[in-house]
């Protein structure tokens, strides 16, 4: 046999946590960290493996013979639209601690906004002491949009916690205990949905899908009067512009946000100050990059001893 | 038989929370709202039952005869010291929906430590787009004082989203995937725990021991290099001059307080304003009204139908 084939590593990552992930792995193979200057002119060609994020435009033609590209993300959007993707299978990041992170963001938006958290603090900054009338998480209906590995997560995390909880899929998902909605019942969905979760990629088909016309046929019958929008899929499925109006109108009560159509979100956006509304700079579910190689290794070993690959991207759907 | 005895009802809640909650309240008896002028001067003698949140002073002289008394919450340290409290069975408030609400609070209270929310809010006001070294759940222990009612399910909560918890009680308790320590093992537990959350009662043996000195036992191994405390037991037990000392020098690194030495907080605390300091206004679970006259309703059944009363405080213990 000959010696196993190097990986390419192109990871716009903080780089000091690629290169400490990268010590100790890939025992067996050679690494070739685009990011380190010694490699810039290496000869890629021959090489069977890259692992990529963000990577350099010219990457694909400098590495013509790859057989199994994987995304450094959950999300593909970003690789899909890389020039000179090649035709052969793109595996995309799963992994329980970015499952687990993602379910730690969504479960404490969702229960800032029961608690009516930025109340109290608003209270707090004024030194008043007022208590509010408080309806617990058995009477707001999360409806989550994406009931993916990440949703259902999120379902089976946020129904521990006392939440009603239903999902919404392109197909209708069997989930324990959760009730669940297939593509074509959109509107009974919506209706039922107090907080509104988006855990979807991003697709041709779910490109702008949370607008206006979506915020009005959400729940109005939510013991705060109006529903609140929780978005940590991609910035690319959101109408910026109408999550303002909607705030703005009363359509919406309040919003979480850790993905926009343009990141880092533009300085002068009005999201950073909006009194019910949630920011943070896409950090729901890191990918955690050692965790990370551990999977590209274990798919790798599946790939050369003759096993599926999992977690491969369907290129026509898009995810 | 005789006529159903009334029931006495004297709660400092928000009056037309009671009211409502009467309506169709204790079908078979007459009731006696103490907040209603009507009743200011009705002969108590003959009641048998009473329920009682900071009621007034002279209840207990104007209603000798009763057979239970009733408290409005699941704390009893308010009642224990009601002048005159008759010599016959007290029983605590315990209920799912305020057990529910008090795990929505340390769960909230928690993730918010966990995922950086402070510092988060701090770069938005900024419009500052950065991310942060973030650990996930997992890196974190969580050690829960009072491993009773509230504890048990805040344990249960905290560990479905992924932080390692462990408990700690006066008798040590069998809880299923939770490590627990007994009383003497305190300061085992204490050098394991990243995340300190207080849910234990009010009593001469709980007065003060949330102290400098045991800030000081808490665990700095954790990946914020210092401990967080979380209180929403009872503000007695917290000495509030040492959480400051301890958040001044770094002993702390954060904490979450939903009850005080003297509510309502003074204007003047440094609390309200504090970094890394939440305040409540003693709301983490507040008492459901209408599920508290259920609850009582179910213990004067039982009690009228010759069965034991269920959650009766033990006087001596204090809780
Ligand atoms: N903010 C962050 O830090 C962060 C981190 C990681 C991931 N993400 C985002 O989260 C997304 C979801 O991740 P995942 O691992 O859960 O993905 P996944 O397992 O592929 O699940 C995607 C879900 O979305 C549904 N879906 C896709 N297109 C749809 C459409 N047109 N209509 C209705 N439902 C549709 C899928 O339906 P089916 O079940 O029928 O296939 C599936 O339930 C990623 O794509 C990524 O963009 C964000
Ligand atoms: N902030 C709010 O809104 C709010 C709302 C409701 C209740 N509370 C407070 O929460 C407290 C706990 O409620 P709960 O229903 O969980 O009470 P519980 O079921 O009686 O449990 C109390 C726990 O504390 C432990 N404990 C008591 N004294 C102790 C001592 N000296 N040393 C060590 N452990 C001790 C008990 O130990 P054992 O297991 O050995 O008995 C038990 O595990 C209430 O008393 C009340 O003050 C606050």
């Amino acid at each position: 046999m000959s010696a196993k084939s190097p990986v390419i590593v192109d990871l716009k990552f903080i780089p000091e946590e690629v290169e400490a992930a990268l010590r100790g792995a890939f025992p067996d193979r050679e690494v070739i960290n685009r990011a380190d200057a010694v490699h810039h002119n290496r000869d890629l060609s021959g090489i069977d493996y890259a692992v990529v994020w963000k990577s350099a435009p010219d990457l694909f033609d400098r590495a013509p013979d790859l057989k199994v590209v994987f995304s450094g993300g959950a999300g593909v959007d970003h690789v899909l639209t890389l020039p000179g993707l090649p035709e052969v299978p793109l595996v995309r990041f799963v992994d329980q601690t970015l499952t687990t992170r993602m379910s730690e963001w969504v479960v404490m938006q969702c229960l800032m906004h029961l608690r009516q958290h930025r109340t109290y603090e608003a209270q707090a900054a004024k030194r008043e002491w007022r208590d509010l009338t408080q309806p617990e998480a058995a009477d707001i209906t999360v409806g989550i949009m994406g009931m993916g590995v990440l949703g259902q997560d999120a379902a089976r995390k946020l129904s521990a916690m006392g939440f009603k909880v239903i999902g919404w899929s392109r197909s209708k998902r069997d989930v324990a205990g959760i009730e669940t909605f297939g593509g074509n019942e959109l509107d009974s969905f919506l209706a039922r949905s107090d907080f509104l979760v988006g855990l979807l990629p991003l697709t041709p088909d779910t490109r702008g899908i949370f607008n206006l016309r979506l915020f009005a046929r959400l729940s109005r019958n939510g013991p705060f009067g109006a529903p609140v929008f929780i978005n940590a899929g991609r910035g690319g499925s959101q109408v910026e512009a109408d999550i303002l109006k909607a705030l703005d109108s009363g359509v919406l009560a309040g919003a979480s946000l850790d993905v926009f159509e343009q990141e880092p979100l533009a300085q002068d956006s009005r999201f950073w100050t909006l009194p019910n509304v949630y920011v943070t700079p896409h950090v729901a579910a890191s990918s955690d990059v050692k965790a990370l190689f551990r999977h590209v290794e274990q798919q790798i070993a599946r790939f050369e001893g003759g096993q599926a690959l999992e977690h491969v991207v369907d290129k026509v759907a898009g995810y």
